[in-house]
Parts: structure tokens; sequence; C-alpha cells
């Protein structure tokens, strides 16, 4: 394991550190070979740190403490230096691994610091530099068909505001034009028509965030909505596939034509009651609900259901963004004739935010506006990120590890057929179910004592985030932990 | 004005940087002696940048364009070269204005650059130093009786844990333990017990933040509300006093008991129909609502309320908190007997979250968590912060500077009586009101081609949120641009 001082050494002494070659350099140098537990995890340190952070900041969902200044691309290091290979990064929110030594040294700039220091209300006082930057880090990587974004926080306030942004849209429709002065004062009341009774259309199963108004669309967990008031929204089922999908082409098919039944069925009872479907939001695969897909066939039916109705149809790419399915977005895999109206961001993309249509354009000042509604800092940090991953051809990288990665898997399933099931996936975003929770706890906390650390989601799934830079090697080692793994729960 | 050249040299080449001495010669070297507007507001660049922004990004409520690296202490540089004095400081954000030397300086270190580039998911493995930052950064300034916080990124999600966080206290209160079985199953199709209706508390006028649910409890300006479906929450008066205070006690006591018995009565009234109030949530000063105050007798009757009906006493610092008033936390001048349960914070404080008595602590983990939770790298940055202010005794140059700017805005009010009044305030957080919005618009406009940029808030009132570093002479120059500025309008 590489010194902090090694480190300095090798990323900040120098300047000249733009090359790929440099950076395949660095990661042979810098990163560790193979995982190394040397203590149970959580170890000693961790639980003395949870007991000391408890005193002062609520630490009930910690698992362990990281040591990340000693933490270098695929492998996390935690604070009792066992070196973990990490395919879940940080709930799938980083794209190049720990401690990327171009990102590092592009911070070294007196822009970024001067951004991190004197941050600005972008609504009002934006950098002078912020159109350029929003132009080389977010429209470079635009969904086909969109070329407007906004930047927020996080995947919440991103979901937030899209909403917000459909809300807007649909009143302005149905009036003809900006709120009138009747809207102005019964809003101050929370009265119609000022304050609308719509509503926005989600999935079983579906997760969207943790604000309030997020957790009435989000249906995963009841930890998620237990003791929390909630707007009345309608839900609509979300396809269960069976797996694999060559075998079961007639019941995923009819699981399809279901739920767009129960989606138009919704939407057109919300109509008859004046509860009007202002927006249908979506996630491309369900993933904190369990890895769920729908078929591409699914969701241009869906877009189609919006687009005859005129409701605002918003794909939330919070967790599927950013390339770990072997494309930037998800939603490509669909071949739209048109792109979504909306599609939100965050996690990989290092701040939150949205693409929208330009039809959805506020023409009104301050209707969607906050203090920060974004951070340049990080918008400097994502630029840098992108203009590697293009160079380093890392969604390329994606796809062919992806391929081997499931393949592994497949033989995996193979051999445990008792155990997993299900191993589905987009290249490196991928899943598979094991038969009951208990036994997905087990082999999370098997593979976590052997050096791999997955994620799991919805009621039995494993699921897999590794960064953009986890490369063949790594599959090889990831696999032998899971044979490893398997064997022993 | 210096040049990012000469900055450079001045801050980044040198590790030096710790003396209370340097920082006021480096304020004197490098921090502009006057405003100076060289073009209209926005100028031509501004004007340019703004339709480039527009394509890709919002721009409707840009006023104009920073040039943040050139900027230094008091004093904003636009993307024009205009140098102006701000008493704005990015809607009362900014605690050392901008590009801090040593603030800079501190970004230099490897943690910093790590925390950045390796943004953990703090809820379940957080930074092995995280325990200890927190106690530094954010215990270290604690509200007086409280020693526990919750980091969040915003001011909105500061609120909306909070409130998530009352709502889980209520219901396990009422329930005498954590969520049955039947709770966590009714939750998920979104009825009671585990979909409870509750309701919280809020105030006319009051501002708490622009996520959906935040929307239910903002009652400020209707483009905040309009076309935003809402929850049915009830909202009290909030006391309007007359000013100078001490003309007019009889009315301004009139005002608090009028808005107590309101609250009584729509708690009481929520009590009968089963949707029980389980928060207040309010302002020291509605700052967005036209900078309103309260009086320390309203608010611990307003808390002897809350604690007679088991309801959870939500004080929201986000603009009120970080010194600007003369003291950390403006409920400080209320001289409470029990501290508040939670206390609300953003801004100044560069992160959101929240600061909550012992009793509100969750047993189970999940139920408040999202991906980030907060920003490492943000709280090293509060760390220094918090560092600076205390050894340079900020709060103090904050009361002192606070007494002359008021003093000087009561000359201003005696001067134009006919166009301004009730200038109020606590130290350098203050506020007068002009006669009409439009003449407010007038005069913030006249300050600004003048080279001081102050905000508005509520419907016609200038409030100030300088920096607390504004010293002697910043208050001299602001007086007399405004005395200049005054007579225009």
């Amino acid at each position: 394991m590489m010194s902090r001082a090694v480190w300095r050494k090798l990323s900040l002494g120098s300047s000249s550190f733009t090359g790929g070659k440099y950076f395949v350099r660095s990661l042979a140098t810098c990163e560790a070979s193979r995982p190394k537990v040397i203590t149970e995890i959580p170890g000693p340190k961790s639980k003395a740190l949870k007991e000391q952070m408890d005193v002062v900041h609520q630490a009930s969902s910690v698992k362990f403490f990281g040591n990340y200044d000693e933490s270098f691309g695929n492998y996390l290091v935690d604070a009792d230096n066992n070196c973990l290979l990490d395919m879940f990064m940080q709930i799938s929110s980083l794209s190049l691994g720990y401690n990327h030594p171009e990102l590092i040294t592009s911070m070294s700039n007196f822009s970024f610091l001067s951004a991190s220091c004197s941050r600005p209300a972008l609504g009002s006082f934006p950098r002078h530099d912020f159109p350029t930057t929003v132009k080389e880090a977010l429209i470079s990587i635009a969904p086909k068909g969109l070329s407007s974004a906004q930047t927020m926080l996080c995947g919440s306030s991103a979901n937030e505001n899209a909403i917000k942004t459909a809300f807007i849209w649909y009143e302005t429709q149905r009036r003809g034009g900006p709120p009138t002065q009747e809207d102005l004062e019964s809003c101050m009341v929370q009265k119609p028509p000022g304050t609308p009774q719509l509503s926005v259309l989600s999935f079983q199963g579906g997760f969207h965030g943790r604000t309030l108004a997020m957790l009435s669309v989000t249906r995963s967990k009841p930890i998620h909505k237990v003791d929390m008031p909630a707007f009345n929204w309608p839900v609509a089922k979300y396809p269960r596939y069976r797996y694999p999908l060559a075998d079961n082409v007639d019941y995923n098919r009819k699981q399809d034509s279901d739920c767009l039944k129960s989606v138009e069925a919704l939407i057109d009872e919300r109509k008859r009651s004046g509860c009007d479907v202002a927006a249908v939001l979506v996630e491309p695969i369900q993933s904190e609900g369990g890895d769920h897909y729908g078929s591409a066939e699914f969701f241009r039916q869906l877009q189609r259901i919006t687009n005859e109705r005129g409701i605002v149809f918003i794909v939330d790419e919070v967790q599927t963004g950013g390339g770990g399915t072997g494309s930037f977005w998800a939603h490509d895999f669909w071949n739209l004739d048109t792109p979504p109206d909306i599609v939100t961001f965050s996690k990989k993309l290092m701040i939150g935010g949205y693409f929208y249509a330009q039809h959805l354009k506020i023409q009104e000042p301050y209707r969607i506006y906050n203090t920060w509604m974004g951070d340049p800092a990080k918008l400097f940090l994502l630029r840098k990120s992108i203009e590697i991953i293009k160079r380093d051809k890392l969604i390329e990288n994606v796809k062919e590890v992806g391929t081997t990665f499931q393949n592994g898997l497949r033989q995996l399933q193979s051999k445990y057929y008792e155990k997993m099931s299900n191993v589905r996936g987009l290249a490196l975003f991928c899943a598979f179910d094991m038969i009951s929770a208990q036994k997905r706890d087990e082999l999370m906390n098997k593979c976590l004592q052997n050096g791999l650390l997955v994620g799991g989601c919805g009621e039995s799934a494993i699921r897999f985030r590794p960064a953009l830079i986890f490369g063949e090697k790594h599959a090889e080692i990831a696999l032998d932990i899971l044979d490893k793994s398997l064997q022993m729960v």
C-alpha cells in the first residue's frame, strides 16, 4: 500500500499529468494488486470510531470507516488497513475510483480553489466561466436530443425540481400562459387554482430520493416511508421479468402489457377525478428496488402514453447514468424516436440536476431557484472526469469487462443454481438474486471478509456498481471471491 | 485590482499563512480600497454571458456574472471588471468574503483533495477522520445545550430531514416503540397507521426552502408556491412589529399574544381532527419574508406551547446562523431555559444540517439516510472558517461594526423619513423598509450602479448580509453610497 508521502510525490509534485500512458502507469504503480484483509470487518478501529461518531453524529447505518487518503483506484482501504476490491463505489457514485491522479491534479488551479472558497449563488451571480463549464461538463454528455441542463446538489433535489418543472409546464399549458393574479393569491392560502390538485405517477419498487415529496413516489422499502405523511399520488406496476429473457418471452411480454394497462388506467382515473397526473417518473432500471428491468418496448409504449395525454415523461437516471451500463444513459438502449422530456442525474455526475426539452423551458425567473443551485467546484471535477472517461475509452472498457464479468456470474449461477438466480445486467451494471434476504446478507458479509465490497438491493439481490476503471484483472479477482464466498453460505 | 498571478504568489506560494497579523496584512494588500464601477450593471460582458448561458442552462434570474477568481474580501468583481462592495454575500452564505487566503491555503492538504475526489457515502462508509471533523467543525459551535449534529447538503434538505426526525419521534412516542409490522406494511400503500396524517405548523411570511414539502411550510411569496401541489398544513401568524420598539411596546406585545393564540388554536384544532401537529418550524428572523422579528418573549412562549403539547420545536437558522447577528445563533438572544429540540443550518456553514436534542436520536438505521448526507470537503472548509472566525474575533467585529452601521442607517432614516422606515436588526444582520416595492427596487439598482450590492426581501425591504470581515471602513463607504442613492430615488 502506497503511503501518503509517496502519493504526494507521485501526484502533486508533478505537473505533467495529462497523458493516458502516465495514467496507466500510475494505476499500475499506485493501485493495490489484490485485496488484503487483516481483521474482521468492521475491525477494531472502525468499531471504536463508530462509538466516537455516535456521540456527535448519527452513526447507526455505518458499516465501517474508510481511510480514503490511502485508497486508490478500485481498492478501498478501511480504517483498520484492510484493502477491499470495491464493486459498490459509494453507492454507485464514483466513476474513476479513488484518488484518480488527474482528478487530484485538476484541483491545483486557482479557479477550483476560488469556486470552493467563494461559492456563488449561481441562480443570480454565476461565475463568468459557468456557461462554458456547463457546456463542457454537461452538454457534452447530454442525452441525444436534449441540449439544456439545470444543475442542483443531489439526486433528490434533481427529482424535486424536475417535478416542479413538470407542474409549472402543465399548469401553464392548461391556462395558456403564466399565473394569473387569482393564481398568485390563492396559492398563498394553498387553494386552487394557484395550488392545483396535480399528481405524479411512479412505480412499485421505484426509488427517487428521500425528501418528503420524493418519498411519495418512492415505493421500494418500508424503512424509507414509514411514519412519513405522503402525497396521495398513483403508483403503477413495473415489470418483473423471468430470466433468462430468451426463455421467457411470452411471460415477460405480458408483464409489459399488464403494467402499461395499469399506467393508462391510473392516469385516466385521475383525470376523471380532477387530480391530473402531470408527470410520469420512472427509472430505466429500478436499482434500490432490486435491479428490476423494463424492456425497450415497455419504455417506448410508456412514452407514447405520456405523449398522447400531454404528460411530462421524466426518466430518473440518478443511479443508471454515467456509463456503468455501457452507455452514458441507460435510456439509450430504448431507441426512442424523441428524447424523454426530462432526464435527471446525480451520483457519478458528482452534482445533481436534469436535462430538459426546450418546450419545458420556464419563462419567468425565480421559479426554479434556490441559494446554491449546484456547485461549480463539483462541475470542474465532472468536466475533468468526462475528459478522462472519453480519452481512456472507459465506456468501451465497461462493455468489454461487463461481458467477461456477466459470463463469469452465469458460470457461478450454473454451479450454485440452488443458491443464486436471475443473473442480469447491462455491462458492469449487473445483479443476481439469492434465495432469501438472509442468504443475501450472509453472502455480502462473506464477500466483505474475503476482500470484496458489493451492494445489496431489493429483497434478496446483490448489485454490482464498480467504477468505470474496473478491468479484466479486477473481474477475475471478484469472481474468485464470489465463488469462494458462495461455497460458504 | 490584484492580478491572479500576484494572488498566487501571495497565497499559494507561501506556507506560513497562519498568523492573524498576516491575515490583516493580506486583507490590506489584496482587497480593493473602494468600489469602482466602469460600466452599467449588468455590463456588456455579463449580458453576452447571459445569452450564452441561456442556451445551455436556465438563466432568467441571473443579475450579472462574477469574476470570482479576481474577487477578494468584501469586494465582488463582476465579468465587466466592476468592483462592488458586497453586503449580500451570495444570499448571506459567505462568512469570510471572497478568496480568504487561509481558506484557499487550507485546501492544499491531501485530505481535502481526497475528500473532494473520493467523496464517501458517509452514512455507510465515512472517512476515518469524520467524527473528529464533525466535532471540530460543528460541535464546537453547537447551540447551547445541543451536542449532536446531522450533516446534509443544503438548507432545504436540512429542514426536510429535521421534519422527518420530528415525525419519526412523534410516531415512536405515540406507539411506545419502533414501527410494527402493520406500520411497515401499510406505509407501502400509504395508508395509516404507517403513513400518518401528521402536519407541521409554520408561519405566514416564513421561508424554509423550495423542495415540495418545504413549499408547504414556506409562505413568503407567490412565486415560490404557485402551481405546486401542497400538504394541507396549518399556518399561524408571525409578529409584525412597529419600530422603534421602545415607542410601540403595547402594540408589539399584542402582536405576540395574538400570534401565540393563533398557534395554540391551530394546534388544538388539528388535534381534534386527528391530524396532529408533530412539529413547529420557525425562523428567529423571517428573512426572505421581509426581515420580520419576533421578541424573545414570543419565542419563549412558543417553546412553552410546544413543550406542553409534546410537539417538536424546530428553529430554522439557515439564514440567521453563522454570526451575522452578533451571536453564532440568533436564538441565543431568547435566553431559553432549555435548547430548541432541533436547530437547522446551512449557508454560512457551507453545508446543510441540523443539531438535535438527545431524546430525538433515532435508534433504527437507514431512517435518516441518503447517498452523500453532506460533504466532508465542505466540512474541512467550515472547520478552517470557524478557526479563523474565533481567532480573529469576527463575531465581536460584527457587533461593533453593526452598531456603527445601524446608527448610520438611523441617521439616514431621519434624513429620508419620507422614503425609508423601520430600520431594524441585530448587529450586521439588519434591514429597513422603503415605501414601495418599486422604490425598493429602484434604490437597489441605484446602489448597484454606485458600487454597493445589497439584497431585497419581503414586499419592500432592503436587507444587509455582509461577511463577518465587514469593517468600519466598509460601513462608512456603504453608508455614503446609500445616502447618495437615496437622494436619487
